[in-house]
């Protein structure tokens, strides 16, 4: 049986149409995971998406929607009648709903709080407490957890009943609700039977805190050899598990959080968003981006009289810029995955500068002599060759220092350097890369 | 006990030196998991991060290299001494030495190979038949594995004597080596002792074939609900299993790869490489990126005649060329995205191409329209506020036309459009950009 992979399943699904492409989503649904059934239909534009949704089977549906893009599924609930929306959100569990809760209206909201269980609806309001970068938010319930005196018995026959995936361990908790430890599953049974759970040998370092920042929790869980880690409150009670997936799940929003930051864009931005909201939703960071285009204008201005004179200056003046930009580009990534990391503070801040620096003079004078040769014969003047040498050199020096400490002085105001320290350092090396090269031209070109 | 993050580790170590830092050291390896040292040596310039090495108990030494980017570690390991070294690769096990293997010498390779059981020894074999994207090579044996006749009670004598993490689940391999399936632990604690294992339920989807790409089956991990999947090769033999923990940091490293990408950067750069190979790696986008400031210089070139004449364009140039280079990232960073979660194919590259140029004509209008005005009143001229906003137009559409195609070209010549994507589609909207700015000024302004 060859595996097929989700994108020769896009591939099949966006040659076809209508019935036929019911006939291949039907099939696709009998071979890929529930939730890769969402990635499925992310790509297709919203009409057939919505067309698709109807032959989903009713209960794959919120599975279907937890693994989907919000904005994405914002498109599909906004298009679902009500009586269809009611029947999903019926016996949904705590975890779903508070994935879907920001796409719900808050009736809708309520009317899935009414139909659950006691036990989900509380694990519901619990996880209200926390902010939505905090782990606590997240934690999920399907574990055997055992009182401190349950006899090993008791305790697998609790293992046996349960039919929670990633079962490798039970969890300790006293009657006041306190975290007491956890047991591994081989340990539990090689123990005898009537020996209570809390005298076996527990199996963890330390619990993480429900206040955790999302992300440091996920990196903790990556670090350890654990499928889950349990996670308590400030005083100590067991809020609940945080598993590896979860940590995965975090890991990939992250990173793709980064990624699209660099265009000013979501990383909940659906592929076939509608293209009003689209265009709007651009049109913000275009409006940012020609603000500091503008002062790069605005700086050549200033040499108006400069440029009529020797239009040389025009010709060279991108590629000053551009060196500058790319440079402090690489310091900037650096710098960020570093800081995103945990390993750039303000401890060695200041040794890592100084290295950048030290590669800057060295591909800053080596650019700058290829760059000097060209022009200076490009346009037969040596004084042109070495005015773009000592800008170059300048300028790629400058992208070093604003490549370190603009990210490091966002990160210090807690803005995310991902998402404006690529603006703000192109406007520097623009502004800088102009008014060095056009003053330097300025002072020794003119006739 | 308040828990301590990777980073207050981080700036704690740098603002200390010599002895102090060896205390603070051994305070963090008593806190942070083995393999978190790894990341806080890599926050230290090199000479410091060597001496705290020394410092590192003898049997923690592999999982902190393992740990490491490969840069950092490959700095570490040319400095140790040959002893030390042969101490720490006694006892190694297949998977270690399959991360370390690029970083060592052949004979070392040899050496650690010749001290390892059979077992071991077999299993780095088999790895090695696996290509670097194949998750063949990377999958692990920390598993129990039993044949289909084996009874209820002895597969519980063998998970209570296991000691592997994450252990859900025991395989059964038949004696020629065939994959038959998987039982999960509760399942197998409420079948009857005398019962085979091949007789009860089986939790398995269909487990991986071994020359499946790393990333595709890192995201079939994560969409599947499992702590680890099977992996079987051709024939369907039994290779080993791939652990969520694999696929997380397979995303990890597949993330940072395309974020470090952009500024031609490799994910295993070390952030205090030594400062002249860090010029080395990092010369040769300055000078690729160079070329293409070169070619937009050349395009400005062709004008000079009209620069002299109308100064007015060259101040405001570079704003037609960053507009096209910000709305064409926007549409490119989308589209890389869809495609490396393979969402987007020659399927439905179509309707998202009308739909992105449906987005840009919309932006391009309206920034034209504002851009227009701000030239006609800075420089007192509708003409020149008409020929910007042509070009502003034309040149937003080429970039989103080209932020489609650039990337869905380049994978289907298997080229990472994360790497050469941005350079490519810059230098587009740079030329159009220049070009028709100029083009038409030239046209329309000459006196």
């Amino acid at each position: 049986m060859p595996q097929q992979e989700l994108s020769q399943w896009v591939e099949d699904l966006n040659r076809v149409h209508d019935e036929e492409q019911e006939r291949v989503f039907s099939e696709a649904s009998e071979v890929l995971e529930t939730s890769e059934l969402g990635l499925l239909l992310e790509s297709l534009p919203i009409d057939e998406r919505l067309a698709l949704w109807q032959t989903v089977a009713p209960e794959e549906r919120v599975e279907v929607l937890v693994a989907m893009r919000s904005d994405a599924r914002g498109v599909l609930i906004d298009n679902l009648s009500m009586p269809d929306l009611r029947a999903m959100l019926h016996g949904l569990d705590a975890e779903d709903l508070i994935e879907l809760s920001q796409s719900l209206s808050d009736k809708l909201v309520d009317f899935a709080l009414a139909k659950m269980s006691q036990d989900q609806k509380s694990w519901y309001e619990q996880s209200q407490q926390y902010d939505e970068d905090q782990i606590g938010r997240y934690v999920d319930h399907s574990l055997v957890m055992l009182t401190p005196n349950t006899r090993v018995f008791e305790a697998l026959r609790a293992v046996r009943r349960a039919e929670h995936p990633m079962l490798d361990r039970v969890y300790i908790v006293d009657k006041k609700g306190h975290y007491r430890g956890e047991v591994s599953l081989p340990v539990l049974l090689a123990a005898d039977g009537q020996v209570r759970v809390d005298s076996l040998e527990d199996d963890i370092a330390s619990p993480l805190k429900a206040e955790m920042d999302v992300y440091d929790a996920a990196e903790r869980l990556e670090h350890s050899d654990q499928a889950a880690m349990a996670v308590v409150d400030d005083a100590g009670r067991f809020v609940g598990r945080a598993t590896l997936r979860l940590a995965m799940e975090i890991t990939r929003e992250t990173y793709e959080a980064r990624l699209m930051a660099r265009a000013g864009l979501d990383e909940d931005t659906d592929l076939f968003a509608p293209v009003w909201l689209s265009a709007k939703r651009r049109a913000l960071w275009l409006g940012i981006n020609l603000l500091t285009a503008f002062l790069a204008s605005w700086t050549i201005g200033l040499f108006e009289a400069t440029l009529s004179q020797v239009v040389a200056l025009a010709v060279l003046m991108p590629v000053v810029a551009s060196m500058g930009g790319i440079a402090g580009s690489q310091t900037l990534t650096l710098i960020i995955r570093g800081l995103a990391m945990g390993q750039i503070t303000f401890g060695n801040v200041w040794s890592l500068a100084k290295k950048e620096l030290l590669v800057a003079c060295l591909n800053g004078v080596l650019w700058a002599v290829v760059i000097a040769i060209v022009a200076a014969v490009w346009f037969s003047s040596v004084a042109i060759g070495g005015v773009i040498a000592a800008a170059i050199t300048i300028n790629i020096v400058v992208a070093a220092i604003a490549g370190v400490v603009i990210p490091v002085i966002l990160d210090k105001y807690e803005i995310d350097p991902a998402l404006s320290g690529s603006v703000i350092l192109t406007t520097v090396t623009d502004v800088v890369g102009f008014f060095t090269f056009l003053g330097l031209g300025s002072l020794f070109l003119l006739g």
